[in-house]
């Protein structure tokens, strides 16, 4: 991250229209109300349009439409929200990687690791893993026996990934997300308590994929647990064994998929969505937050369950109560329609 | 933590009317049915004030209405809850900061320590940070570059916080969290997939503040994410980027506050309350249990929704599948009504 | 793990009934679908039944009233998803504990190691720890002052185990748990804001317990939070303090009991299912996903609350606004009925 940057090169970056002075320098992101001198700020949602009127950013991402009502510099352009992201990077204030290896690392002589790999104290890299050129595995984690890292990965700290876990190009994984840990598969014993079934399955995970924090992806029992490319996972998300994620499936936090189910491609889970096991959803479909799926979705689209409207909690007693004699009331209705045609 | 205290010390410090035996041997707490001799037991809630007929405690704390019912050592206050809070802390049987530093652990020589912190093994403190006098960081946790703690906190281990966080005095986190990872934030892009937004904004987190296990706290997408003083946050809780949490708010276990959502003060969120992005609540608001929030409440108060009475699985079904024919039923129930009138 | 074994030797083991060659070698174990020469398949799930027709495998485990339906190698048993469950453990292909202490580890000269004790890198064991032989501690978790770990213990890496919990024997605890933090307790000071009660309790684990991944067991406020024998925990799920969990009780993700209550033996909580605070379950009750217990359960069977039908959006859009409508429609389902009796 340099200090500034023109807004002609950014312009230039974006492929956008610049209206105003391209050798303004541009120091940091902003949001429109924020913003001051030196900030770039974006209008995406045009309910915020009327914030451009006292907006003091040194320049604004928009579209079009929108760019008349804005007289400072400009950078018009197709999709304001993408150009944003695009030119966020621009701006990122994280540490830049070591590309060096920490002396406190304990990395297997059979572990092979690609050019330009950095390694954080106290990293733990077991016999047979491969790293691919550019990754970085930060402080304290555990990267286990024959896993393999693609290329251009960030691994943040404490960080546990289990053994012959397979991991594509340019993956995100955030802190406390574990990677390959046993599939919750028991079978009943007769005789009382339970038989642990030994997970032997392993986890396949495609290119472009971001894992928040404190989430989990189990091993599968026998075949692999699979995820697509370009999914992205928030926090606290749960991944169960043998569950297969399609490609570009976005899950919010809490959301779950359940023991061999499937998510289509381009899904969207809300929080709290989860999916029970072996259920099978196609692609496209969006599930409201807190929904449960208890039966396979053959057809796109949004879909939801359980979630009433909020209410004080006198009115929902009242309501909630009623719930409990829902069949009640149906049969009731029913019989009075009957007397009614009678 | 003594062996023992006297109860004459302790009426002292709590300032406590001393019914009994100042010289009374306190030597640990204990509920008022499992308390022995030396143990110190308290009653808050009434309910179980017919246990004080047969409790064998040293001594009880209790208000004064219930005092009479007790026969041995009293401690007679005005808050007998908030007495016991306070006494607890003599009972404390976690080991003591160590006020050295762990030689494994990895600290660069840019990081500014306090007096007397506590810097335990493998932890690893990056560039630039600051921690304030009093301090601990327990084993393997990561202090990310040019983050701020304040004095007398209590870092746990295997915590990880990224680089960028700003943390007041006295917090306490619980291991297994995470504070700054990046924000849930990527652009559709129009060809497929996702374009990731750089989380260029903070975390900023007051005084006084607690933080459970495995939770989670995303830093701010361009500006940042903010928790008040004295907010207590249970395990698996997630707020996410831009979230605004006011002080003295409560968050039970997964509680969850959603991308540029707004919690006023004195807030209390029951287990799995969830709060979508862009709402904004008012001070004290009460949320039930697996509430969630999908518009702005500004009158202080309880709410709740989604959740029905507790039935068996039989009852349920019956009911649930009335809840599909709802709106059917009303319409129904109306056109009875018409006919009725007519 | 071997790389193969006879398919006699496994009969032997599982006391089945060996139909076919026994000198047959089984390198692995594959499911129905996916079996080829050299693996073990199991049918234990009729509705598969028909896969066995077309099945590749070496050799299938099945019932006796199955056993017709495959032509090729056969192990005969009674209960073929448990003798999967005690087969798979041949098939482990998880490292081999070491048996060795990592010269990174810290271990407290106070703390005692049985035989064959496996410490992974940058483990950290304080002063008093006990560890029973033949466990496995794996890098970078952490066991607190004076815990107790019994025999053939399996501890992932990245767990964290504060100080004072008892853990019984082959207990095996995923990446990302915390066991031990402090319970979520507070009392609100009249002045305002929280004051920390000291959680001077501690947590004690039965024998053959597993804990997933990123789960969290509070310890006691006073007394102590206390899991039976074989009980079963799978990733997110939350034990709050002075929770009792009866033996053999299955907990999936997200699965939770609040502070105090208590489950009874052979308990199944789906997935999300939460027990609030002070509630008692008696044995053998089942909660469907999602379910909240808000009362004393006292009759074993199974429970449900809150979830409805799945359906698309705009549908539930209309039945969710019915509910807020519930109680009032009752009240004119009522009046109708009174009219029609008159």
């Amino acid at each position: 991250m340099q200090d500034s940057y023109s807004l002609k090169d950014i312009a230039l970056f974006l492929d956008a229209e610049l209206w105003g002075d391209g050798c303004a320098q541009i120091t940091g992101l902003a949001t429109l109300k924020s913003a001051k001198a030196g900030d770039l700020a974006f209008l995406s949602n045009s309910k915020y349009a009327s914030q451009l009127q006292h907006c003091h950013a040194e320049a604004v991402i928009l579209e079009a439409d929108q760019a008349q009502q804005f007289a400072g510099n400009r950078l018009v352009v197709d999709n304001a929200y993408l150009s944003y992201a695009k030119i966020s990077s621009w701006f990122d204030n994280a540490p830049e990687p070591s590309q060096t290896i920490h002396p406190s690392a304990t990395i297997d002589p059979t572990a092979s690791l690609g050019e330009a790999v950095s390694v954080g104290a106290n990293v733990v890299i077991e016999a047979g893993v491969q790293i691919g050129s550019g990754s970085t595995i930060k402080a304290n984690s555990v990267i286990g026996a024959r896993s393999l890292l693609g290329e251009d990965c960030s691994i943040e700290s404490n960080v546990s990934i289990y053994h012959d876990v397979r991991i594509g190009h340019r993956a995100v994984v955030h802190s406390g997300s574990v990677i390959g840990a046993d599939g919750f598969g028991f079978a009943p014993d007769p005789q009382g308590g339970w038989h642990k079934i030994s997970q032997v399955g392993a986890v396949v995970i495609g290119d472009d994929v971001e894992i928040g924090a404190c989430s989990t992806i189990d091993r599968g029992a026998i075949d692999d647990t699979i995820i697509g490319n370009a999914v992205i996972i928030d926090n606290h998300v749960q991944i169960a064994h043998n569950a297969v994620v399609g490609d570009n499936t976005a899950m919010a936090a809490y959301a779950a998929v359940a023991g061999s189910a499937t998510l289509g491609k381009n899904c969207v889970l809300a929080g709290g969505a989860h999916v029970v096991g072996h259920v099978t959803l196609c692609d496209n479909v969006q599930l409201m937050a807190h929904t449960l799926v208890t039966k396979d979705i053959s057809q796109s689209g949004s879909y939801a369950s359980s979630v009433t409207p909020l209410m004080t909690t006198p009115q929902w007693r009242k309501h909630s109560v009623r719930f409990g004699q829902l069949n009640d009331m149906a049969l009731r209705l029913k019989k009075l329609e009957n007397t009614e045609k009678n």
